[in-house]
């Protein structure tokens, strides 16, 4: 491509609402444009990365046995509707009527479509396992769409959808996902982490997230160095504290700490470690009566270290709490506990609530927790001593870096990601509410199983710039570089030779079957390389007079601190290997 | 590919609400499902066939110089109040609220956004002329979807937008966008048409639409055999008759046709060629005093030919009709003609009407009209003798074949097209109520000279079909098969012979680069041919036990009505031969 036949639109500023660095350089680059709220024009030097992006994700898909359609943006609502999705969706939902008042809705992804097509198609085991995918624009309304293409409203995925005969089998296609999403992010040219993921009502290892990992992530990661283990911060375990727990070597006081409401304060106070205090959540279950009518409540404490944070996910997972909770009210709080939140804690209970203790916080001795008492903890606390054992102890809360690897390989470390990809066993989660079944070897109708396999295709340009960038710009991988080569004449428009060598060269490079840039726009040097620096093409050859008179050229790899003089005569062979190393 | 890789699911029956050829064939070959009114999903065999059409538009847009970006499906409706098309479009036009209650469409075209990309974008004269493209999705509330994706309401569509400097830069950017869909149409390897259209407000010869030429095809459309003259019925010109008007042979005659109402009734009851008569249209035109109101209007009374057909967009373009008109409401009929309709003419009026004739009425003798009495007409009726010259000669009707060419050299025909691009000058329609502009070099604003550029991408493959199909099913052209080339191996599973020999030529073809298909599923000889043709696929290669003993596979071509033995050794160079011929 010559520059002159292309559009190039780089701006020396970002606009102020772009808050984080991918977004403010794909503005600054010209490969995005805003048309509303997190809804974006994909721009030629943009799109030429998605494009990119697209090619690698089909070429794997396909080579893993998945066969592309494409779905309706539009869908009637009826299909959403027989999932029940239509109700619990929620606002990110974009509903419709058309010019008859029925009604649609925008896709966030295609499940219900997919099944449809299923059991319609799908009529004998014989025909099974399939997997059916799209890359296809999506639409979720999000409540607050943020950083450029990261939180888009409008955005473009790649969602699969397998089917199987059986659970085991519908494991085996999820392994080959899992298997070609690790290729695809190799090819990528990425550093990314596959981290185990919360399953839900599945259970098992059947569920992973692909991180792109980067500072700015907004998502938390675990992995120990010392092994393959990698999960997201839900599903990564607390492992039981192996010690046994300390013997009682204080009494049980009641302390003031006047206005100290958080476990922090206290420990500031006191002038004692945060890890010696204990936090309290109040949650309730609501009772029913036979006819389904709530009749009650029971209310829960739950117990983590000060310095630890509750994992609601784990929560969700404690038995009695697995059928659904919710935050105590203030007026159950004060019945329980006698006392409003800020001094809560399992002593001097007003009524009985079920005490779920962390792990950790299980094996304690003298910790600290509230009084019950505005104004006051008590300090010493001993289980056993001071009040009965808890009635459960159970993994509440998030790892902390230097926690033991549940899988006994060493110690966890923690960074930051960007999820982009989502491998997922669904089960009969769709199959069953809309009735999509096959026949087996006996005749009988089972329900298909399902799993579903997504890659956020237009944010994984923006994670790869949140992992790849420096004060000049983006630095793009090749294999996702909206142009691989950047030739870049000097003078091009003043000196023959410069021009001549310049077109050679791409002529050449082109032949090559190299994704090569020619600037031809005559741009002084200056600006010209703080533009291809900008876009963040990931090497750039420079052509000059001064140069090819001693018969050589500039290479520099945007990576480079300096340009390195290449002979004229060897500049393609020097380049086939730098493209072939990377 | 493998057949047993790939998705195949061929009907006996299409539903019975598919109406055309290429409705009925699509839905058979599995390569389309319906998942609401105008609302499919593209199964994998429909999809690769899209791709092919995907591929040769981009290839083709990109080597004119277009640049490919990609626009927002759901776009904010603030840009659409300004170019006023929110008001303008109607109910086709899907209107969505978000969450926050804001207003957005789902782009059938994109000329808003892409006017707001160029009045941010372009700068100065320096930067013209632009380009740009897409290839995305579109929805159109259509108020009858039908026949499958020829009218459907989601759909995909090829839209490119040029901007120039001035009209004559844009009538270039035109011309060349033109050639460019030359190219495209004729590497589909289909009969089409490139016709003008009418232009509008713009005047000039900047708008042709491209016609894939089929029977069942929406458009007539208007050629002339002998030259290159090709143009939409809307367009195309009736040139006034050459020869002089005859003289007065008969005496006017009041004649009673009792209940003769048309045209052709009386021709009938009076025994007289229907050429003899003359039809009446009565238009109205409103009056406005200075303050805007309408204080009164203009009747007038169009006359052409009994066997001619007035046209709509000729008559908007006669002077004093080309500000706006309607039909006369019944009383304006009955105070000017002192009749109901059925009987007007431009005889015994009651108060003065102006008489537009068209060409050929004006040179008529002769003629019969309505006599402005119930069950009267009037025969013999002679301009100059019994009424006075029109008001105004003008080009009225439709053209019919064998009328002569408008360019001189022969006489026309007419056959049956359907759209499927359409090119057009713009004018500044949108920049400038859009307030899009540039600096030229003199520094002052200009607004910008816009084009548009359509092709359906997703009706294209309907209109294929529509062209190209027998009782068996469809024939695809090779450029946009959904496979150039099937393989079918009869008793694969059986004999080791034929499987080392299929996989061996399938082997051998794709690495000669040919798009071939290889069916691995087993399929009886009866079915495996059924399916594909009537999938379309245009050379097959059959494989046996019994050709293999003789050294002989057997090929056929889609439209051969005999296979024809080629040697084994042969068949690649031979299938090789038969593609490059395509």
């Amino acid at each position: 491509m010559k520059a002159s036949q292309f559009f190039i639109s780089t701006l020396k500023e970002a606009p102020a609402d772009a808050e984080v660095v991918s977004h403010r350089l794909m503005m600054r680059a010209g490969m995005i444009k805003k048309l509303g709220t997190g809804i974006y024009t994909y721009m030629p030097m943009g799109l030429r990365v998605i494009r990119k992006v697209e090619a690698i994700v089909r070429e794997e898909m396909n080579r893993a046995g998945a066969v592309e359609l494409t779905m309706p943006v539009v869908q009637p609502s009826e299909y959403w509707e027989e999932s029940g999705r239509f109700q619990a969706y929620g606002p990110e939902l974009l509903r419709i009527k058309d010019r008859h008042d029925r009604s649609f809705v925008i896709q966030p992804t295609s499940e219900e479509i997919v099944t449809d097509i299923a059991r319609q198609e799908i009529r004998s085991y014989k025909q099974l396992p399939k997997n059916f995918y799209q890359i296809q624009t999506k639409f979720r309304d999000e409540r607050r769409p943020r950083f450029g293409l990261m939180r888009g409203r409008e955005f473009i995925m790649k969602d699969a959808y397998s089917f199987d005969r059986d659970l085991d089998s519908a494991k085996g296609s999820y392994k080959v996902m899992a298997d070609a999403y690790r290729r695809i992010f190799d090819r990528f040219g990425l550093r990314y982490r596959a981290v185990a993921a919360d399953s839900g009502a599945i259970g098992g290892d059947v569920s992973q997230e692909f991180q792109v990992i980067a500072a700015t992530g907004e998502d938390a990661i675990v992995y120990c160095p010392d092994s393959d283990y990698a999960a997201n911060m839900e599903k990564a375990e607390a492992l039981a504290p192996t010690g046994p727990r300390p013997a009682a070597a204080k009494p049980m006081t009641r302390t003031p700490t006047p206005g100290k409401a958080t476990c922090e304060d206290v420990a500031e106070l006191l002038e004692v470690p945060l890890s010696t205090t204990v936090k309290s959540l109040v949650l309730a279950t609501d009772l029913l009566d036979e006819a389904g009518e709530v009749k009650g409540a029971e209310v829960w404490l739950l117990l983590v270290r000060g310095d630890h944070d509750m994992n609601e996910i784990k929560v969700s997972k404690v038995p009695g709490l697995d059928k659904g909770f919710r935050f105590a009210t203030t007026a159950e709080i004060e019945d329980h506990f006698g006392c409003k939140p800020g001094y809560l804690g399992p002593l001097n209970l007003k009524q009985p609530v079920r005490i779920v203790a962390d792990r950790e916080v299980a094996v304690m001795a003298d910790w600290i927790c509230g009084a019950n008492e505005v104004d006051f903890h008590i300090t010493g606390v001993n289980w056993g001593r001071d009040l009965p054992e808890p009635d459960a102890v159970a993994d509440l809360r998030n790892v902390v870096a230097g926690d033991p690897s549940p899988d006994g390989k060493g110690v966890l470390a923690i960074e930051r990601g960007i999820e982009v990809g989502h491998v997922f066993v669904l089960g009969t989660k769709y199959s069953k509410p809309m009735n999509a079944t096959f026949l087996d070897e006996a005749g009988k109708p089972q329900f298909l199983e399902m799993g579903c396999y997504g890659i956020g295709i237009t944010r994984l340009p923006a994670a790869a710039i949140e992992q790849n960038n420096d004060e000049r710009g983006i630095i793009w991988p090749d294999a996702i570089a909206p142009f691989t080569v950047v030739v870049c004449p000097i003078g091009m428009d003043r000196s023959a030779e410069v021009k001549t060598a310049a077109e050679a060269l791409y002529g050449q490079l082109l032949a090559a079957g190299v994704d090569v840039m020619l600037d031809d726009r005559g741009e002084r040097p200056g600006a010209m390389f703080a533009d291809w620096e900008l876009i963040g093409v990931p090497h750039r050859v420079v052509i000059s007079d001064r140069g090819l008179k001693e018969g050589q050229l500039e290479y520099q790899h945007r990576r480079d601190t300096a340009a390195t003089k290449v002979s004229a005569a060897g500049i393609a062979e020097f380049i086939a290997g730098k493209l072939a190393a990377a």
